[in-house]
């Protein structure tokens, strides 16, 4: 069975998916960058970017896990973009430049509709204006048979969470503290949801945990 | 300097300290102990409680530092025991028998007055109702220019945070969800109140972050 799942998620010691006043420069909110320092010396992290090197092992290994076997992307649209409200024209075309790191479609969280965006080496954005169930509907369908990755941010996640839509969970736990920000499991109880911690591994970097149904 | 200290404090992944339904069955609430799942096997609980044997490495490193010259402890009323209101009586000593693991002043917050209890092995209960900065006060005293370390639970921990009073936290994050409980840092900024993390070690049961001022 296909599977819907966060995946290389970053939180804090205080529990922060994202840092506060989300901007163009900030696009994981003040201090927020820090949640990924482990993901960024990474062999799958820099092939990504069109780099070669990296380090391998175990940020490494999760960090490749949560690109395999992916067949679509949701995404809220501040993890889109930082433009809110309407769009005012078709010129922000994601944080990634003309060939994201998708390579497969993307379903985009928006109070409001705009065509699809085709990009280079397989992503195509599509903007979901009916909900979550729409976009996940939209992402299973499109994914033919693999798993479906909810990218985030921190709200678009928590509201999968709490609509008991997901099967599994990724978190990287950085020791970083944030102190504000978006929180992302206060008030979700994961174990009446049904979840339980099925994997846990530490690296230097992060303690990366595998929360399963 | 001394310090005054939180040490081997037990926080779950989503950031409980304590289980819901305190008791007398579960001191830490239903599926708290989970939290603690990392000190039992190390060589210095077992000896703590008059066993041999135990676990050195990186788990027994950390629970021998949070004994290291402390002392004087600040307990609040929940960690002492189950009694809730005033005393009924004065058969209550506490969760550990005749000779508890302090084996120093230990000073209890309580709303409700009742003589000091002198223990087996140099721990004695002193209850404290004029509030944390008293009981700070008479800790700092007693400790004789050794640290004071506030023992929990987690809403003592929070209270001596909010207040600006502690220098050094150290958590030990366990790979368990709670779901429900007692969150620890909801609510506090860390890096507002001057803390940033400045060690994190990882065991295969827990990732150990110390945080300080």
């Amino acid at each position: 069975m296909p599977r819907v799942k966060v995946a290389s998620f970053g939180m804090s010691i205080d529990g922060f998916s994202a840092g506060p006043r989300q901007s163009l420069d900030d696009p994981l909110g003040v201090g927020g960058t820090s949640l990924m320092g482990w993901v960024f010396p990474t062999r799958t992290f820099k092939q990504m970017h069109g780099e070669g090197g990296g380090e391998t092992g175990i940020d490494d290994e999760f960090a490749a896990r949560g690109f395999a076997n992916i067949g679509a992307w949701i995404l809220g649209r501040n993890m889109f973009g930082p433009v809110r409200g309407p769009w005012p024209d078709d010129s922000w075309r994601g944080w990634w430049g003309e060939e994201p790191p998708y390579h497969v479609p993307v379903f985009v969280l928006t109070h409001h509709a705009r065509d699809s965006l085709e990009m280079q080496g397989g992503t195509t954005f599509h903007f979901v204006t009916d909900g979550i169930h729409a976009a996940l509907d939209a992402a299973k369908q499109a994914a033919g048979g693999r798993d479906v990755r909810i990218g985030g941010g921190a709200d678009t996640v928590r509201q999968y969470l709490q609509a008991g839509l997901v099967d599994e969970v990724h978190l990287a736990v950085s020791s970083t503290l944030l102190g504000q920000g978006e929180s992302l499991l206060s008030g979700i109880d994961l174990p009446a949801l049904g979840f339980k911690c099925t994997e846990h591994v530490t690296s230097p970097h992060a303690m990366h945990v595998v929360l399963c149904k």
